[in-house]
């Protein structure tokens, strides 16, 4: 059987190359183009000597004939771009946030921008694929979760699901540099960003609705009062989330309790490929190049409050390799295909 | 008038040799000896080059004839080496976590160790030193206090002070990796820190007792219940703590209360050398080598909550910047006697 | 067909832990022990969490019935742990030094030890690939190559071979710090590693002999004098060589000569699957997690010197990566089965 | 006595900033104004908060009334911002590469453009101080040093003068990614930078040119063919040169011959405050923030070449440091005032 045609709009950034890292090894389906205006007509390898390997020249917009499409995107030119890729009833995952929010009033709020094709947020699922298996499987528009969402959503699901704590929540976020992608900036010019460590969006995060609306089922019990504040650190790739919440049962403020916690997010996370729950503090350096998310969940006897810990690749469970594992399901193949790869360790 | 005679029990850590660097450039005391047991013997610029123009030949033990006493010893340990300058009347700051607790079985409890010298916990003075300004200038025992409870005490004081917010708080910290000491160990192996970021102590770390002790005071309103969760993050140097508390006050949850707040923050802490209300958030490289501690309050408009952004450097105002704080009050000389130095940036 | 099995002496090290990770993915050959004593009775998954979905407990010493052998014993240990299996005729590659220098005497002098088994020095095979696949191929044992050798000769061989340049040469290399491995020690303690660059081994380093004896069948006209220097930089991995020669002809001092040497380097590693002799100045990020070796000849027109800048991945072209490729030549596999990964970039 | 007035021209960068940060502190000086284009009408403190302390407003161009200026212009703008204080007689530093080349024909080549005032070349002195220090006193234009030169002739006058080694002269020199300034380049994007080694500028660095020309007069038996290379590595500050020459008589590639060289280095250097010839191998970390330059002269006895090792923070001794050292000089100052501080270590 001929191996399904992809493509990859806007190659270009972090999050698109490694897409064609991912995609170059993927026994079952053929890169087959790769977009970036600015540097259209250029080799691929030109551009990323390490895809040297992988023969395509990048073109300025994608052609006819894909059977998959990814678009790695901003924003508002994402979804424009993926539009006619939609309409021919293609399959596509999009990175960016343009279909995520399924409320376009609160899209505009986010991102300051009219959503350029409302008409297709109800359609579209959000790829955070370990909750959403199914409807990802039926997709034909995914939207892939951001980086802090999946790390975020995967830590307190399991908590809220069971109703262990209430909707006062805080998500205190640490992520490497990468996630601020491949445009050039001041906050992480190498002199600046090295050896510092701040937290940055006090005013509101744009991944902060996402999480809310995507843990909102989670907790029928009424509104979630989730404060998420993000940090940048010197580090290249890795997001560790920190989550605290606070336990309704004050009896699992206990030793006894944390074991029962513990057996409830490892029942939640059973036979999940890429989900594990750990047995010790996580560290962002075991997942790093993998589609990995470590979840640690733990007690402050003190105070009665859960802490869970949560860490990630960004560029792959945080983004390409999530991708890549919606595409698997959207395509019919293993969901774990071209994704089973050990963290790259020290 | 003859400068003070001041040594330094245990310069081989990174606090001692911080302190060397401080005090050699101190125009009114003398850095007149210096101890380490392992490295007794040899000149301090063998062990430390950068300190190669300081002519000292490392002793066992200190002598007689001192002014003024720093001890940079593990706990425990610390006492025990200031006892016989405790005894004979000679002024000293320990960096120690020794005489930082008031309660000897709190201390047994967390360092799992009967106190050497309870006699004097009651007369030492916590040497937070814009919070126990007068008393660490009548002091003859000054306790300095460890890194994450300065960054801590101080973003969280004002806020409690002015009873903004309630006792549920958590502080969620993150360290460089000179924090950890100059001990080898796995955790601190430049290939297992580099490119890592993890959370640890989730069990209690030692300085959450010390934080919630200074910070009762400012809250007698009933128990404080708060998490403490510090992280290591890929860099040598600094710590960021982010606070976070429940505004007692829902109309302080807004563009307005932020700049209330604000102001009672600058307030509080107008004219301190070494403590700064930012205008933006605070990142710890502009505290990179020097003695500040930037504060930076803001609300989560959307669920109440009060953040407080603090950094300084862990080994300057976290440890010997401190210390010299600390000891120029105790000396009768300006506070600022060799700490007024600006960041090393970038 | 049953996949060959294969065992693992010392996983516990840095290149014995890298071996895993690729063996794990190997579709050829089943990883089925691994040894290392501190540590034998854990489970690989309890020292190594990234290595977790490897079902493996650590064993005090390899078993019988293997296929094949790797050690990544520090030197002497790996030859005396490898004898039981070399006599039994199993195939092995050490990863340590012992059997890359085929004079005893040479042994002794650089490593402080009478060789362990110096029967076996004439049989061992260089398992530099590249140079010496045919004799790879035939070996019952070979010595895998050190990380800085590699490096080095992979980059003036072709020089040598093509007498472009002299016997004066200088290796100057820059080196993350995994390759000081695992074992704590003050100058890999983060904080000191960290921001730092130093020239270490200026007395002689042990990889020296080892560049000298593998270089020297290029260079049939006299022996070499060439100044290896090694730098310890602060990254986790990653070796950048660059060797500096003098051009015999002085005519290839132009931009023609350039463009020769480059077509000759070309040639020299046409259809090398892990050398490529890239068309910029190739840096380490290019080659991180995968096996390649990047190489870049210049020629420094003002004095007539040749420059070569060659940069690999030092834990897996220079290491377990290289150990594989052995193995597979050495099992009658594909030479890149397993290996054909791209760099995790940025 | 009043204070001299000093001002700064192109605060905004890395040079700049470092020049106020020394300056603020200088006892002698007074910071009376400083410039810079894109932040005319900013406080310094908004651009910088390291130096909120200092209070001043930035200023498009430098005013009347000044003792002394220095620019931090890159080429080609200093000189031209420089010319009318040059003209009033005002005593400049200039840190920018205008006034170092003596020829303005190889200003020309190296530079791209046409010399802007060749009428000053003449009279301009080269501000390496340790060796012109007559000549830097009595100027009244003095072209600062660039960072690697620094490092570079510092490490060879020596052997040059004291004719240890030939005039083949290869340098290898290692930069923190701050050489390349506050300027945003993908190459210093922290995802790029970080975790990877380059070497750069092998057609020929812009350095070059400089160290030829000072160390022209130590080597008068002919023309010196010397390359460098230098090369990024990813750490924030500091300069890291290893040099190698041949060595005249090889009866000096020994022991003996080996102190007998680190003796005439010692001499050569003796009652520098800035210069120190170390006893073992020098690491960049031991010169962060402050004036040093470490100088390590070792010998390999198996080739008979001289092997020395320099390094500097290039943003203090290699910039805004030794700008100041001149400026003492110039001004009638002790040398040192302002600039004796210990290395911030760790």
């Amino acid at each position: 059987m001929a191996k399904k045609k992809v493509g990859i709009i806007n190659v270009t950034g972090y999050a698109g190359s490694e897409l064609a890292r991912l995609l170059w090894r993927h026994p079952e389906v053929e890169l087959a183009e790769v977009t970036g205006r600015s540097a259209a007509g250029q080799k691929l390898g030109a551009v990323f000597p390490h895809l040297a390997e992988i023969e395509l020249t990048i073109r300025a917009e994608p052609g006819e004939g894909l059977d998959f499409l990814f678009s790695a995107l901003p924003h508002k030119a994402s979804a424009e771009a993926l539009l006619p890729a939609i309409a021919a009833g293609v399959p596509v995952v999009d990175i960016s946030a343009d279909f995520r929010l399924k409320d376009a009033a609160s899209y505009q709020e986010w991102y300051g921008v009219a959503h350029p094709a409302p008409q297709y947020l109800k359609s579209a699922v959000y790829g955070l694929t370990e909750l959403n298996r199914q409807a990802v499987a039926a997709a034909k528009l995914v939207a892939n979760p951001g980086c802090y969402p999946t790390a975020a959503i995967l830590a307190l699901a399991p908590a809220l699901r069971h109703n262990l704590i209430g909707g006062d929540i805080i998500v205190d976020a640490k992520s490497g540099v990468s996630g601020a992608g491949r445009t050039l900036a001041l906050n992480v010019h190498f002199a600046e960003a090295n050896e510092n460590v701040s937290a940055y969006s006090l005013d509101g995060h744009r991944h902060l609705p996402e999480i809310v609306q995507e843990l909102a089922p989670y907790h029928p019990q009424g509104p979630l009062a989730l404060t998420f504040l993000p940090h940048l650190i010197p580090m290249t790739r890795g997001i560790l989330a920190s989550c605290y919440g606070t336990l309704r049962d004050p009896a699992l403020a206990s030793e006894r309790g944390q074991e029962e916690i513990r057996r409830l997010y490892r029942e939640f996370y059973r036979g999940e490929p890429f989900v594990r729950v750990t047995a010790a503090p996580p560290q962002t350096k075991h997942t790093l190049g993998n589609n990995l998310c470590l979840v640690y969940p733990a007690v402050d006897r003190r105070t009665g409050r859960l802490m869970v810990i949560s860490c990630l690749d960004n560029l792959v469970k945080g983004a390409a390799g999530q991708a890549v594992q919606n595409m698997n399901l959207m395509l019919g193949l293993p969901e774990t295909t071209a994704l089973a790869a050990a963290a790259l360790y020290p």
